[in-house]
């Protein structure tokens, strides 16, 4: 894509904030997260404290100095001021500020701290300008793909594809040599020689009981013939993959006593998968699952939602959760990922990511699912 | 360490916070971040969203479901409550707090969202409760490391060390067959393999001009003869290390241009060192090294503090920087880094950590500093 492409691009997704917001009665937002900065306007400074200021119809990028130059390299947007701050960011977006009359801005909420909040406020209602959280706005707007976003997703599943196949076909010998975390690292390293950015996450596995824990750290103990839990995935061109795979290698005694519990986990992902499409919520399709699990005597041992959205960032928009009333709309990514925990025994998960579409989804990885045991 | 020694350590250090916050007129902390959660308790659940509730003589931890079984594994303290949630964490913290007749409550102000604030103060008004924002309490306690974290951090270092070695041993001609992104992936890997639990950060790799961008992400771009900065660290039983060393392969022609600043780079952190000690502000260690830097014309081109706090987490207080006056104490653990950075050319960086000592400091790192042209 060229760069007047590009910036068309950009352009078009700040307008859509300005329209959103319009609605909203606030015309003027303050933008602190940096996955919300880069989607509007293609500088990527992760962790990088940047603000990117919608005020009447001007658009300012604010960005720390150690970050100008990336920022002036990669931002795209036609009429964008770049500027940067030394120490004090607050000082310096007051400053900008100065020169609009408007009467009250909003600013993330939910990306902003308490302390943050108190402070900008205090330096904002010297100039008569009232500060108020304001949640979701670009957050919802990046939960619906376009072309460009779905074929960057695409890729970084097929890297992740290749990634598991690659360890699969290295064999149970190969596999039982390495701890935890030295596979860990093992997938990390396949990742970026298949031509990823790098994990898009840090890599869990989870080795026999250690995988009752969803969230564990992968340690330095051997995963040797029986249960290993991966949970892994890339970036490319800064969009995210996430997959999960439970595999068995070797001790059949051990791994029979998985088995049970591994189908019911896939056909209760079969079973969402299937429900998968525009117009469904997000809550009825975790229910499907749930219920499902539920009805084989599991439910209590399935402690979290059945899946996210997934973008530039690997959790985000929608949660496929109980809880969220939330419509599933074509081109939303999100995982859909039961699993079955026993604390001090295991646990089974087996995730993938999908595309909403009208009347289904498209699965995006063709690693195998169906139980089998590694020789 | 046995469990009982153990479990002390954990409860001295409760009963700091309970001395401090009594003296700040609250003695009830609500303690939101993973790493000050896991100092008071010894259970780290990282991006868990766990809570510690210090109520008057109580202490409770409520984590989310699936980390119940960690939790209830790794928190050390004497009479600690633990309780999970399944969705609504705050609505769970309420309850506990319903058995508590205190009027007023602290909640750490960096770490909640205005968003969650505002929530969580809802809630707690029902109760006749206030919430307040408080900060620093764990964060400045956590400033001065003891025995037991020194040596921990220390073993960090040593295979921060060990891994630069081996990447200086391996030759210029093994590493210019990599891309920036893979020599990320072979020092991460390295870390792994001398027994540390991973990087402590993603490490940068930036050849040439990318070194001009102090916090540049490695790409897919061949480390050809010339400058390469590395900055990276591990993790040893969750304590942190960060090392950044600047090396120059073949290419003298290139290389030499860079001498001039390089020895320029590490003069300068060379006078800081030696001026670290018990009684200096950090404001007087960031001036040293900036005054010389700027004595010799490349003022703007330092465009960060002088070094930063490391422990549990790589980036920690207190922040070696101009505006912060706050005095360095005994066994206090920072990073010395200054650099200089110039557009479209590169960049220089040498970080070393050190502990402050009465009168000097201890430098935890041997690699070598010194220019040279690696053949």
């Amino acid at each position: 894509m060229n760069i007047v492409s590009e910036r068309k691009y950009y352009d078009s997704r700040i307008k859509k904030i300005f329209t959103r917001q319009n609605n909203h009665k606030t015309s003027n937002l303050i933008i602190l997260k940096d996955e919300n900065i880069y989607y509007l306007t293609g500088f990527y400074g992760k962790d990088s404290g940047s603000i990117l200021l919608i005020a009447d119809d001007d658009i300012h990028l604010l960005v720390n100095f150690i970050y100008l130059e990336r920022a002036r390299k990669s931002a795209k947007n036609k009429n964008l001021n770049i500027a940067c701050y030394k120490k004090n960011k607050f000082g310096e977006l007051v400053k900008i500020l100065e020169d609009y009359s408007f009467s009250s801005i909003g600013v993330e909420g939910k990306n902003i701290s308490l302390t943050g909040f108190r402070k900008l406020e205090k330096l904002l209602s010297g100039q008569g300008k009232k500060l108020v959280g304001i949640d979701g706005a670009v957050e919802k707007l990046r939960t619906v793909k376009d072309k460009f976003e779905i074929s960057k997703i695409k890729n970084a599943c097929k890297i992740t594809d290749k990634v598991f196949g690659s360890i699969i076909n290295s064999g149970a010998a190969a596999i039982n040599k390495l701890s935890e975390i030295e596979l860990a690292c093992r997938i990390e390293e396949l990742l970026v020689r298949n031509n990823s950015e790098g994990r898009s996450f840090d890599t869990i596995v989870a080795y026999e009981k250690n995988s009752s824990m969803p969230h564990y750290s992968p340690q330095k103990i051997k995963v040797k013939n029986g249960l290993i839990l991966m949970d892994f995935g890339c970036k490319f061109e800064n969009y995210c993959s996430d997959m999960t795979r439970t595999i068995f290698t070797k001790n059949k005694k051990i791994c029979n006593e998985f088995k049970k519990i591994y189908d019911i986990v896939l056909k209760a992902q079969q079973l969402a998968i299937e429900n998968c499409m525009e117009g469904v919520t997000c809550s009825q399709l975790d229910r499907i699952a749930r219920k499902f699990i539920t009805s084989k005597g599991y439910g209590n041992n399935f402690g979290h939602r059945l899946g996210h959205g997934v973008g530039i960032e690997v959790h985000e928009e929608p949660a496929v959760a109980m809880e969220n009333r939330a419509v599933l709309m074509e081109n939303m990514v999100i995982t859909i990922e039961p699993g079955i925990y026993i604390e001090n025994f295991g646990g089974v998960r087996i995730e993938d990511m999908v595309i909403v579409g009208k009347n289904n989804c498209e699965v995006l990885y063709n690693s195998k699912k169906s139980f089998f045991i590694l020789d």
